[in-house]
């Protein structure tokens, strides 16, 4: 066979396993070195491919994708430094457990670290970043190599997407000429031939007798603490509700638990305890005995300071995906176990249902709470930055998504969306909590889910602006919340806030971009809100419209300061009454 | 001393040392965890600090600076995947050889792998990709601590700087509180204690005896060529001249071995070589028996192609950073010394000048292919990618400097730029020869340098769109030549293109924006020229005005090919002619 002939083959049998694992999207960024896969991955029927340019916002496009539909979704990209654009996403995509298969062409062997053009080192490229690399070997038709790129292409997607889920990295030299053969289709009639590899993945399961010792725990403790960080896993929703009511633990449940928007309406679920535990001088009434936390650690920082401050606590950390999450290092045991069984075994196990004095403070205070954020807001005529989550949240249609931006809108949706019956998704990248990738992610998780909402500021907006272009490309509906404090806002909470001196050019970075024309470069509309009777309008019209929308809502980060503090310091008046009633 | 004190004097030093190492430039990205090295980094009165939000263009917007000045310039962002942005500039610094310092904060031990918020393994972030990483100790005072902080500092300028040049990475574990003391200046009176080191570096050096061989060699065989790849060595260009008239060998000049323009003229620089190459079927004619290589490989084609296909040539590769820079694996004697140092020796051993019927030949032949391409863009009435670039040298001003795009730009360049005398300076990303992050070195470039000109593709100048930011804020002077053909121009050239299925989807990838808009965002200045009188005109105004001025040139990219085919085969009719002349 010639080089066509073999590299074809070679090749087609790798992308045909990966379709047999499951692999449906492909995000490809155009190159000369990865032509022949780009060909070949195009020419597959069963393959939806998107072409993006930038490499960076092409894998955070993957990611978001994979995010959105809990699935691998695959990356190409030629060699040199367009591999090198990837490593934000895939540092991403590690620590925040999503499947990506990064493709890589190299040039071969004989060309590297010679001073060839576009070749760079690519092996170990991502590190300790990715869990798998693998070097390819030269195309070639021995049956031994072709069972190996098989057996390569099904770990691949095995290993992306076994728990903890995460980005795998594969090199492949490919040597000149680099035009594969399609004609006879390289596909037909592949997979009849029984050649290729099915993966059956099973879940880390513990044994009743391993539960009993946290039943006996939470039989003696009244006071305890059910915390749910960010998971992605819908189906534990009920059993997280049903351990609450069994153990008498109110449950404080981060945006991204997905608990507040579920469909599910308990008093347990806590949604303001960012608010109730802000001012610390009432923490000695919140501290728990017992804790069992689920997924990632909360974005609150409130919450964060009261475990890390409390001591004598049995902390019990339960992680289905075999991690070690625990930035306060205040786990006691970590229970690597499915959360769903691990709740059933509870249940199982836990006499009837318990509803104590603490139980009963926590869902008191958490109404209270509740009441005066929504006054707060309510009685808010300004552009206020918490403002927008609460009014978004009663005009998005149901179902929809809000994709968060990190800094300040993650923290805002903490404080501001509270539990509702619209079945609302919430996404946003908490693996490295970056600013960048967010628009790309936001448009990738779009493919796939009607009504999508991106709730950006405008620094992060700004970083991955190019982001945009896969929404043009491929007719995509992104409705862009724009939140324009021009500049970082969340640095006006920290303390160089204090130091007026080079504030504004080291933190404030205003930019004074407008974002207006940015967004007729790419053919998206755009308005400019300038009260809330204009962004109710302009949310309204957005749904009802295609394409990219973006909604910028100008806002001031001095006032937002002032305004969440002065609702703050209405939580902790009340809290102040509250306690003095108890006593 | 407490805390603040403590992390104050610790960085203080470094940052002393740093400058006493010579270092004026700083870019900062904003963040959290970085927050008292760039406060510092800004109280110091001989630092020039510029912030770049989008950490990917800040590492490329240094890069252009460190390339230009020929000075290391320093990159401080904060944790997380902020740093993973900086990737490409780093690979490309590295192979390109351009001396960066790159600072990464970073969370103290304890918050590392643990979950928390912004911590990724940034341990050997870059991999190979840097000359030296230095996981640096947390803040202390003790003096063994910081004799050891300014060593790093000191090592870290001087190991970017050392041949060959290249980025270093240090990383800063901070811990919260991360505001510095500014009262009283920490600075003030701390270079009179002379605690900082001074570094001597020296060159690589060869002696006579070791340059014996090479004269030896050179003056038995009367067919030899000096190629002169991108090298930055301006001193460097009259010896190779003068080895050029001793050895009777012509020079073969890429455009960034900065030979074409330096003010030297001399029938022996051959700037046509790449057409004369084009068609093979003259390549006996042009077979050297020996070579003498200077710099990176050359951009051409026809000439890597006439190199590796010819036998049993001596080929020497000088290279005075100790490199291994041979892709077609044909040299035969790698000399590692300082270029200038190698001519002089080689010109003190040589005898008397040598003009043979060789030199002659190239001479003409160079002379006639020159005119053939002159006519042909001289008769070219459309907007042709080629002509840009022989327009553009007519109108600059004397000592621009000309950031050349990568893909098409560079090789259109080296077609079209002839040797003239108005001492332009070319530049070019040509390490990894990303289509990334050139708009950011360029604009870095323009830092330093009057009359900075981006010549560049619509998908480089998309891909690297952010990169205005720079511009904008810090009012730098830029000129972008934007060459839009809508989309990847270079696989017109390429053998898919033959394949129509599928190209326009995977390589052509028209994006059909509208950089008018885009420009407008940044307040820049945008002009679409429509002929050549609108393109001289434009490049007038431009020249005189400031801020960001775009001319964008609508080209064709398949008439490109075209025009480009048309005049090669030109050049190959006068080939045959000459040569049937000469039998």
């Amino acid at each position: 066979m010639g080089h066509q002939e073999v590299m074809t083959t070679y090749l087609a049998n790798f992308i045909q396993q990966l379709v047999h694992g499951g692999i449906k999207h492909v995000v490809i960024s155009p190159g000369s070195r990865s032509t022949p896969i780009a060909m070949l991955m195009v020419e597959h029927p069963e393959l939806n491919v998107y072409i993006d340019i930038d490499e960076r916002s092409a894998a955070f496009f993957a990611l978001g994708m994979a995010k959105e539909t809990r699935e691998p979704v695959v990356l190409l990209c030629t060699s040199g430094t367009a591999a090198a654009n990837y490593y934000p996403a895939v540092v991403e995509a590690n620590i925040s457990r999503v499947p990506l298969i990064v493709l890589t062409a190299d040039r071969p062997h004989e060309l590297r670290d010679v001073g060839a053009p576009q070749a760079i080192n690519q092996i170990h490229l991502y590190g300790e970043h990715v869990k798998w690399f693998m070097e390819m070997p030269l195309p070639e038709d021995e049956e031994e190599v072709l069972n190996f790129v098989r057996q390569c292409g099904a770990r691949a997607v095995a290993t992306s997407a076994q728990v903890p889920a995460g980005p795998v990295h594969l090199n492949f030299p490919l040597r000149e000429p680099l035009v594969p053969l399609l004609e006879p289709s390289p596909f037909e009639g592949l997979e009849d031939q029984h050649l290729f590899i099915d993966v059956i993945r099973g879940k880390l399961n513990i044994s009743d007798s391993q539960v009993e010792q946290v039943v006996t725990q939470v039989e003696q403790k009244e006071k305890g603490l059910i915390i749910c960080g960010p998971i992605d896993y819908p189906e534990l929703n009920q059993h997280i509700v049903a351990l609450s009511e069994k153990t008498g633990y109110p449950i404080i449940a981060d945006p991204l638990s997905q608990l507040r928007s579920c469909g599910i309406f308990n008093p347990s679920i806590i949604d303001n305890y960012d608010s109730i535990l802000k001012d610390q001088s009432f923490n000695q009434y919140f501290v728990p005995e017992v804790i069992i936390r689920f997924g990632a650690m909360p974005v609150s920082k409130p919450l964060t300071l009261l475990l890390k401050n409390a001591k004598n606590i049995i902390h019990y950390i339960i992680d289905g995906e075999n991690g070690w999450r625990d930035p306060i290092k205040k786990g006691t045991t970590m229970v690597h176990s499915d959360e769903i069984a691990f709740c059933q075994k509870m249940d199982n196990q836990l006499k009837d249902r318990r509803q104590t004095k603490w139980t009963t403070m926590w869902q008191q205070l958490n109404e209270q709470t509740r009441s005066i954020v929504v006054n707060a807001m309510e009685m808010e005529n300004a552009l206020d930055e918490g403002k927008v989550v609460t009014e978004l949240v009663k005009f998005l249609p149901e179902h929809s998504t809000i994709f968060v931006g990190n800094s300040m809108p993650i923290r805002d949706v903490d404080t501001f969306f509270h539990v509702n019956g619209r079945n609302i998704r919430i996404l946003a990248n908490r693996g490295a909590n970056g600013i960048d990738g967010v628009v790309s992610s936001a448009i990738g998780a779009s493919v796939n889910a009607e009504n999508v909402y991106l709730l950006i500021g405008d620094l992060s907006f700004f970083h991955d602006f190019n982001g945009l272009l896969a929404a043009k490309m491929y007719q995509l509906n992104i409705r862009v919340i724009l939140i324009n404090n021009n500049g970082g806002g969340i640095f006006s909470f920290l303390p160089q806030a204090k130091e007026a001196k080079n504030f504004e050019l080291l933190f404030g970075t205003p930019t004074n971009l407008s974002f207006e024309h940015g967004i007729a470069m790419y053919d998206g509309h755009y308005t400019k809100v300038h009260n809330w009777e204009q962004f109710r309008q302009a949310i309204a019209d957005s749904t009802s419209s295609q394409g990219i929308q973006v909604i910028e809502v100008p806002t001031n980060r001095q006032k937002n300061v002032e305004s969440h503090r002065k609702m703050w310091k209405k939580v902790s008046q009340e809290m102040n009454e509250y306690f003095r009633g108890e006593k």
